[in-house]
């Protein structure tokens, strides 16, 4: 298990830097997790409040599924431990990279009162794990954001339930959660679901422009 | 030909980290090609699912012009490779560039009853291949997305013949098409488009702000 | 004191360089300070009129409580260094930056008549020392601007003694002013601020776009 | 004059890398310049259609008053050389930048018909050399742009006798012209100048947005 968590932490540490250097994970928010071992489950995960793009192997910790330290460790984990472990749980995800971006904020804030909201009809859903066509219509769930950890956990692990289907979450006006079989895949969620993000709100954008030129 | 090969591919990885840095290859989307030789057709083309922003010598696969691997080589083609083919046989192109990007995405839903939209009178036209002046107006076709490759081939063949002079194909709410006679050029041309798919999206949202702040 | 002076200057290169990599120092714009020793006020502070993103040790000047150079040092402070100096000592920090970026010009402009507004609601409060919960409401104070950078020091000691609990200003059509226990902090605040700028501006422009759309 | 030559050649490498970088001379656009001699004027410039992102010393350039290039030079200046030409006699400048954003292709548009805009009010007007106040207003002439370059440099210096306070001049849906004492301080005329566009076109913007927010 030392060599796999070594090896974890270095991904983690790179997969860190790419997402800081596109924006997703300023002033030391967001946090990323992948499973070491399922049973007893033994998560790596990056420790509360460092910079995501400084980030160094001694600031990953392993974690049991109580989201506790596990004996040797030294550090506070993140403060969304648990909902890492609810996601890895009950959605059977290898990673889970939880960020901060301006596009999911607006999205989450716009559709606020629907609960969630559709991506349909662009080819880069299928960079989303087992979606073949851009007809696929992929329904992000918003969730109330709550300082209570243990309650969030289980609107996440409620919602899961609800919709077994879904490839993310986003809580509102706080940041996306996505995950993956492994980092690799999670990493390829956060990119395809940001460039949906945007693309959706300034595709909006441009179309209302449009049709008022249009008419006046 | 090993020689070349060995040449195109590392100019492919390079241009990858180019376009990927810029943002235009997010998520493993989009791929790249450059021909090794014209007759029989051996195209040099990415792999399927590669993140373009990790890119390698090995992940760079030869195929013939039924977009089919060529002896001795192992890994799937990109799924797009026929359309690749399609416009080096119609368009006499040395290199083929497909990129996801947000603002060819909005343009492609904005006019998209059009089938099309025209760049004309900016400066930056002059930077596509046989432009002499910003006077030249640049027809982009948008074709309809599709799952069917040897479908979307056709169509790409039937739009090349079509518009000859054309420089770009837009598919709908997926990406851009450009190439060149090499990779320079082409790659010159991804970001020339790019730049004017922008320019062409937010003239038109200032001047319709300034045109109401006026009239009010 | 002179380690901790090249200490800390080394430090100064380091925030600027990654401040100036997202275009909040552009132009030589913006200057970054660092408290030495509080007693007798010994203040490490980016010379006047360098370029952020070519910052070196030498860059860096020590200045006292009346923002004169501390004998020995050649070059001419930022002009803006009795603002740094009022900072230090009325909100009692250990490191002041000060940074230029559009979306804190836009929402000073946008909000001039009310001399502040108001960030409430978002997860990345959080990032801001001391806040516990994004239903923090934080109130950003508007100031005039001025070239009298006595009148100006003034003006920002009042308005910290108005507001003690504010983390940051903005200066009319000028930049952002925060900071922190230490420059850590301070980086950390300048981040989480121009997130949540950003996220306003977009959230409305988003939301104004879309209550259109639903009222044709 | 040969070491200046190399010097200025080095330095000439860099400040393209860094505009490059920021997405201001994308697809081979735009030119720099430096003056070697004053009398007789010898100006180190890039060659022509060359990746400003990729630029070597041996694409830059030595040519004479005529923008011919001076015996022994192989390669082709740049076809807006005499534009940098007039803008160092017209101007007496040191160093002259001619850079395509998509700022200033947008307000280039928008106040086509004014022949100009004004900027004013902005902290960031401090940057431009002599300003020393906010206060200051900056008219910048807009051009119309044309393929016929010695009519264009008649223009330019007409324009610059008629504004000889101006530090920059924007061509019609093309780029931004803008000098300095050195390419020091035309660099940072670049950056502020762009800082400035962008500012001026999203404060309209979102104050637009905003009046009708507020009254509806």
């Amino acid at each position: 298990m030392t060599d796999n968590f070594r090896q974890v932490s270095d991904e983690l540490v790179q997969v860190a830097n790419k997402l800081h250097f596109r924006g997703w994970l300023m002033g030391t928010s967001g946090n990323l997790s992948a499973v070491i071992t399922p049973d007893p489950l033994r998560l790596a995960i990056t420790r509360s409040g460092v910079d995501k793009g400084e980030l160094t192997h001694s600031d990953i910790l392993l974690i049991d599924e109580d989201s506790r330290p596990v004996t040797g460790e030294s550090g506070k984990p993140s403060d969304e431990s648990s909902l890492h472990v609810a996601v890895v749980k009950t959605g059977s995800a290898g990673a889970v990279l939880h960020t901060h971006s301006i596009w999911s904020t607006t999205l989450s804030d716009l559709h606020y009162s629907e609960h969630g909201f559709a991506i349909e009809g662009f080819e880069m859903l299928k960079g989303l794990s087992g979606v073949k066509t851009h007809l696929h219509r992929e329904w992000i769930p918003i969730l109330e954001n709550s300082q209570d950890m243990s309650e969030l956990a289980q609107t996440v692990t409620q919602t899961l339930t609800s919709y077994p289907e879904t490839h993310a979450l986003v809580l509102h006006r706080h940041g996306l959660y996505t995950w993956g079989r492994d980092l690799k895949e999670a990493t390829r969620h956060v990119e395809i679901l940001e460039f949906l993000f945007e693309a959706l709100v300034r595709t909006r954008m441009v179309n209302y422009g449009s049709s008022h030129n249009t008419f006046e």
